[in-house]
């Protein structure tokens, strides 16, 4: 089985205003779709992010791929760091989502691989990394403060305008009602401090039993970060689950850490392997969050989840905006990390579209079933892909720009992290 | 594909009196090779050690992975788990050679679990591990002080007394000359510091390019070491490649590798993945030793390189006196493990038998070829296993046991780590 064609096809998927510490959503998001064709006919399906840096990478690589055995990931990691010589490592420019642009790329062309591999052995992928320790995966309510949506050509608003503790608690109550979700997480670092306390007290309130988790994403200072933990109650009988980035970059992290027992997690301040040790060594956090999309792939997110077992970290799972192909590697690798306890992250709820056939399915109780099929188990629509290639050509959205689109909605936004 | 049937065969392989810090091998050294079999008729190999506690924890695992699907190795590892609860971790029992039993274990049925999915995805195993970077593996020739051997009745001596350093550069005249081996690699802590560094600076000589190695395996004190060191050249323009293990525990290789550049290599104070991050924080090692026999199988030992990658540590390979299934085990890891850059060590040459078919081929310039066939790429010679699982009934030896046999050569021999 050899690689003989890769087709690359950027897409805009409809979006809503979600607010978070760079800025606001834009009216849509960007996706890379990859197709690798095979001589035995078989096409092996990725999905990773979509801005322009992302789509030169993929593009770059993808020509140099032909004759690859899907199989040899060793390979795949080898051709991509020959076409993208000065793009990897710690040091390289991190603007844009698609920081690390070598894993980033390997990431989307492995999940093909994997794909392919798995149609070719007649087992799903998780089999390959490992085997299911689990038939769902368990996913949390992704919470977001939000704007009405002010420009509607591309597709409709959902809940109009979330800014308040007491509308954002509407929308938990929409999104556990359709979707079941058992867990909760807020993208804070929006509002002052104050007012998301508030907001988590009375998530508590209305969800006694949900799990629930912040991630401000730098937004705060060290002392705002412990006043925020005091006045969710701590650790013990307190409120939240766990605090996800409070403070910007690896060293406030730390010394946050050392005057608190709050478990800190991470998707910020450790990206990299080597930051794993990085992070044992200055104690910056007790969570790491996986993501076959940048941690070199759904063999890489494995490979974390076993470094944080031996590090004695715990593992969850980040989520950009995605959708089905993405989903179906997420629900692969969190199948078979046997140390990822939490519920992990996603934004699938937020977007009414797929590129997979049999369409959205609903969250169910707020799990999603790990595909049994051969392979990652999707099947790409190409009609709805087409349509969402065409989308891409009419927005003229090329990369992904939070804070620019802010200013739309407040002219005099200036971005600050942390800000408070 | 389903497990239905699991055979474990203890064996007695004839092995020469080969001297290390513990003593000296016995007249046989015991393997145990095992035999999946599937509903399908498939059969996967695997060999490991065959003292006692092994052989016992392999029967106490092998009827709970009746239905096992060989894929999943979670599973394997969640029933080997469960069959031997007090077993594993870094405070389990380290006496013989089979210390970490849960992981000596799981490592043995996992080889012969990749078999099997290597031979149904009609891939060598090395693919099911990231795929080979390199077509052959090279191996260094391992050298040993040894006694002339007294009892003959399960096979004949090699080269006969080896005590001197005169002898032992002729030991590895033979090697070299027979295998081709372009590194050497001499097993000390046998005679005093004095000798072994005089024979290093022969082999020098001898062989003015090959890299060398001393292992004394934890019998030397700090000073001892640095003595040593200093004797044979430090690092630039020095006699030794790198230094294996020459002091016992961790903290004592910490205390020396604060006061010596030389590179300092274990298979003794890092064999669990904690202990990675243990030996990175204590700067206490730079080269680390893989062993798909000890290191959670094939995948853990692929998923040690990864953290040495991360970890800024070398690679090398450990073995054990190993026969033909062992060897294929440790090309499909060596090849698919990008920094292993050392050659790797390997008894095999000082044994004269095999158990798979087609007998012992000898190494090629001291290399063999990763196996390119389906599956480990070895198959079961029963008559060769059939006669030396008839020299273990009929030895008695049941155990390894280095220093009792040292006894016999040395009858006021007492072992001591560190002698000197
Ligand atoms: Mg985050
Ligand atoms: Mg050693």
């Amino acid at each position: 089985m050899r690689i003989v064609e890769i087709r690359v096809t950027p897409i805009a998927v409809p979006d809503v205003p979600l607010a978070n510490t760079k800025g606001v959503h834009q009216p849509v998001f960007l996706r890379s779709v990859i197709e690798v064709e095979t001589d035995c006919g078989r096409v092996g399906l990725g999905e990773t992010y979509g801005a322009a840096r992302t789509l030169a990478g993929l593009r770059s690589v993808a020509p140099m791929l032909e004759g690859l055995d899907p199989w040899n990931l060793n390979d795949l990691r080898q051709r991509t760091e020959t076409a993208l010589p000065d793009a990897g490592g710690v040091n390289a420019p991190t603007a844009l989502a698609d920081h690390k642009l070598v894993d980033v790329v390997y990431s989307a062309f492995e999940i093909a691989c994997l794909d392919l591999a798995g149609q070719q052995a007649g087992r799903p992928v998780h089999k390959l990394l490992g085997g299911a320790v689990r038939d769902t995966v368990s996913f949390g309510g992704y919470l977001f403060f939000k704007f009405a949506k002010q420009d509607l050509t591309f597709g409709p608003d959902i809940l109009g305008e979330v800014m308040t503790p007491d509308a954002l608690v509407d929308q938990a109550r929409w999104m556990v009602g359709e979707y079941g979700f058992r867990s909760l997480k807020l993208k804070g670092g929006v509002l002052e401090p104050d007012l998301e306390i508030e907001t988590l007290l009375k998530l508590r309130e209305a969800f006694p039993h949900h799990p629930l988790r912040i991630d401000p994403m730098g937004a705060w200072t060290v002392p705002t970060a412990l006043r925020v933990i005091k006045a969710l109650g701590g650790v013990e009988g307190g409120v939240l689950e766990y605090l996800e980035d409070p403070c910007r970059g690896m060293d406030a992290m730390a010394e946050l850490s050392v005057q608190t027992d709050m478990p800190l997690a991470t998707n910020l301040v450790v990206v990299e392997f080597e930051q794993v040790f990085e992070a044992v060594r200055k104690n910056a956090v007790q969570i790491v969050l996986s993501d076959p999309h940048y941690w070199r792939g759904a063999t890489g997110s494995i490979h974390l989840g076993q470094m944080c077992r031996a590090a004695g970290l715990g593992v969850s799972m980040h989520s950009n905006s995605h959708l089905g192909i993405s989903l179906a590697a997420m629900l692969h690798v969190a199948a078979s990390t046997p140390n990822l306890t939490y519920d992990c992250d996603t934004h699938y709820p937020w977007s009414s579209h797929d590129i997979v056939k049999g369409g959205r399915r609903p969250f169910a109780d707020g799990t999603w079933p790990v595909p049994t099929t051969p392979g990652l188990g999707v099947e790409l629509d190409r009609d709805a892909l087409a349509d969402l290639h065409d989308l891409y050509s009419r927005t003229m959205v090329r990369d992904r720009d939070d804070t620019d689109e802010m200013l739309k909605y407040v002219p005099d936004y200036v971005r600050k992290v942390p800000r408070w």
